[in-house]
């Protein structure tokens, strides 16, 4: 086999992850075309060295610097519309959709349309718009497979298993950088400390949205989507090392669980190599070594996005798509310094305390209620 | 379905648990024929509760006091003649060989060779002559499905799985009732203390076995023989809790684990359902009630027996079949009070020490060898 490969979001840490995948495997893998956003000195590093036919940026001025990096073999594009057509418009049979937020949501519909198989690593739009993102892949028969260290272990952990049997997941947390902070020792917290997770090197966004406990409420939404599971099946858990990355119990109350070394390249070659498995680089587990694995009840006092994020789940409609959109432009004010950590929480469930949730919305209404979200986000203080 | 059982030792531990799950499951499985060894009260009341047709216990006076205790319509044999007919010639589809000792080869091989499937908690048979019972196993086409809690969790573990990504499996020991003694302080410790296991309620045998760390010997063997696994891929990890019953890693450095309590119905109930899983039951494991687990390396020091199982196992042929036979005598002696804890060892070494392991041994070769082996562990002081 030969996977051509499309990845948005080249230049993030997933997207990085992605291409060190990929190049580990040429035989396997081939990049065919590629997104990044304004980082253009390692795009073009990125395309000199994979050699895509086509490739996007942010916008026209740095689309007209990329040209003049790259080979001629390289088509450059640019904007919203380069990014799809980086998702939707070439040869590729996989995309790797490793952008950040909800403007992932076009793009992944696109490349859905386009009968391209998914490898999720951008949550957003499916927590955003779960039921068109998997209405679209069901009618087209394409696969959403999971990035993410949790949904990757839990698909695996489903390997080979029936879906009826199954009694509930539980998703382990590792409760990012202030984890043993309690709630009055969160004001006034830096960004720099926010930034610092214990187990993951990753973007901002996440790495923000782990310390609020944002990032689980989308995994849980996510989860719901990917595995059409109910809420009542998904359990959350406090798990500081990161070695367990989810588990399945099943009617027999045997669990499956799937462990290892945090390392993002894990889940991503396997949803790049599903259903087979290759040798990775990555530092085997040595658990003699860990000698120790703690688990701690989820707090959703301690933690409210969370609990924001299960009750948005289970109101459904809209009400995802404006938390999300609410929690965008928090953590973008908070990395700004225009408010503070514990206001992201607030800005969050103002938002949502606005909105009337509306049920079966089409995309025009998920693109209006994450519009209306955002500005309202933007302007409470 | 309903699947036709025969259980072959139904009064030990694993027997009447097995009965446990087969009441709990009427509409599934039958229990079509039973063999008991010496209390015949206990095998009375489960012929009575479930009506086989056929049942063998030890002796001819223990068969004629039977007969006077049950139905007319189950039929009483005894001796091993008689525990070769409950495995073999009747209707049962599944036979679970929950015996003691090597005194299961010759039952495990007629039931294979009778067509049966097996779930084999009987593990010395496959370490005294696994090339024998595996070769029967592929020539008939039956299965041999693992009862062991350590071997269903890596049959678990590998469902939908491809063996050649397996790079290795390991084997979690809870290291038994002496896991936190030196070895100075096993002089003089008594039969009671031996037979105190922290987390399991196993029979005798197994319970000193456990002590030994001769169980987990046997287990590698075992996993070498189910699951077609060099002894280089085999690895032991002392693990107090017993709540990782044993886990896979792949060639990606993925590891795929099972867990749950300590509670030996569900490898069992998995071994009659597979590849379905049915309710059981048993408690749900809660990792956050449980709050921590606990790894360390094996120690081949501090048990010996383990170190000359993996040689004994490596070595083959005869081998695996003296340090078995050598064993179960050595632990029936420490049960009387003949030789102590620590003779357990030393008798299993200087048995090992007289024999000259016989490449490819046929039945004969082992039947002859376990011979000599159990009357040299009888001589031995």
């Amino acid at each position: 086999m030969n996977k051509r490969i499309a990845v948005l979001g080249s230049t993030g840490s997933i997207g990085t992850q992605t291409l060190d995948v990929i190049a580990h495997h040429p035989e396997l893998f081939s990049l065919e075309a590629i997104a990044g956003g304004h980082n253009v000195e390692l795009l073009a590093e990125q395309i000199r060295q994979f050699r895509p036919k086509l490739a996007s940026v942010a916008t026209r001025d740095l689309a007209d610097k990329l040209k003049t990096l790259v080979p001629a073999g390289t088509r450059v594009v640019y904007g919203e519309e380069g990014l799809i057509e980086v998702a939707s418009a070439n040869d590729a049979d996989f995309v790797v959709t490793a952008v950040v937020g909800n403007q992932g949501l076009r793009p992944t519909l696109s490349a859905i349309e386009a009968g391209k198989h998914i490898g999720l690593a951008n949550k957003e739009p499916l927590v955003s718009a779960g039921h068109l993102v998997t209405a679209a892949a069901r009618r087209m028969g394409t696969s959403l497979l999971p990035v993410d260290s949790e949904h990757s272990a839990i698909f695996q952990c489903l390997n080979g298993e029936r879906r009826d049997e199954v009694k509930k997941i539980t998703i382990t947390a590792s409760g990012g950088s202030f984890r043993d902070r309690t709630r009055e020792q969160l004001e006034g917290v830096t960004v720099e400390q926010a930034l610092n997770h214990p187990n993951w090197s990753m973007g901002a966004k996440i790495t923000i949205d782990s310390a609020t406990m944002v990032n689980k409420g989308l995994e849980v939404i996510e989860a719901h989507w990917l595995f059409d599971m109910p809420y009542d099946q998904i359990n959350v858990l406090l798990h500081p090392e990161s070695i367990i990355h989810s588990y399945v119990e099943f009617k027999d109350s045997s669990i499956i669980a799937q462990l290892g070394n945090p390392d993002m390249r894990v889940p991503i070659q396997y949803a790049l190599s599903y259903p087979n498995r290759l040798s990775s680089p990555a530092k085997p587990l040595d658990l003699a070594e860990i000698a120790s694995l703690h688990f701690r009840p989820m707090d959703y006092v301690r933690f409210p996005c969370l609990r924001m994020a299960f009750e948005c789940g289970r109101l459904g409609g809209t009400a995802p798509t404006v938390f999300n959109a609410a929690n965008e432009v928090a953590v973008a004010r908070f990395l700004r310094g225009e408010i503070t950590f514990l206001q992201i929480e607030s800005v969050i469930e103002e938002c949502l305390n606005r909105h009337s949730a509306q049920p079966n919305p089409q995309i025009g209404d998920i693109l209006e209620a994450d519009r209306r979200a955002r500005e309202a986000a933007a302007a409470i203080s």
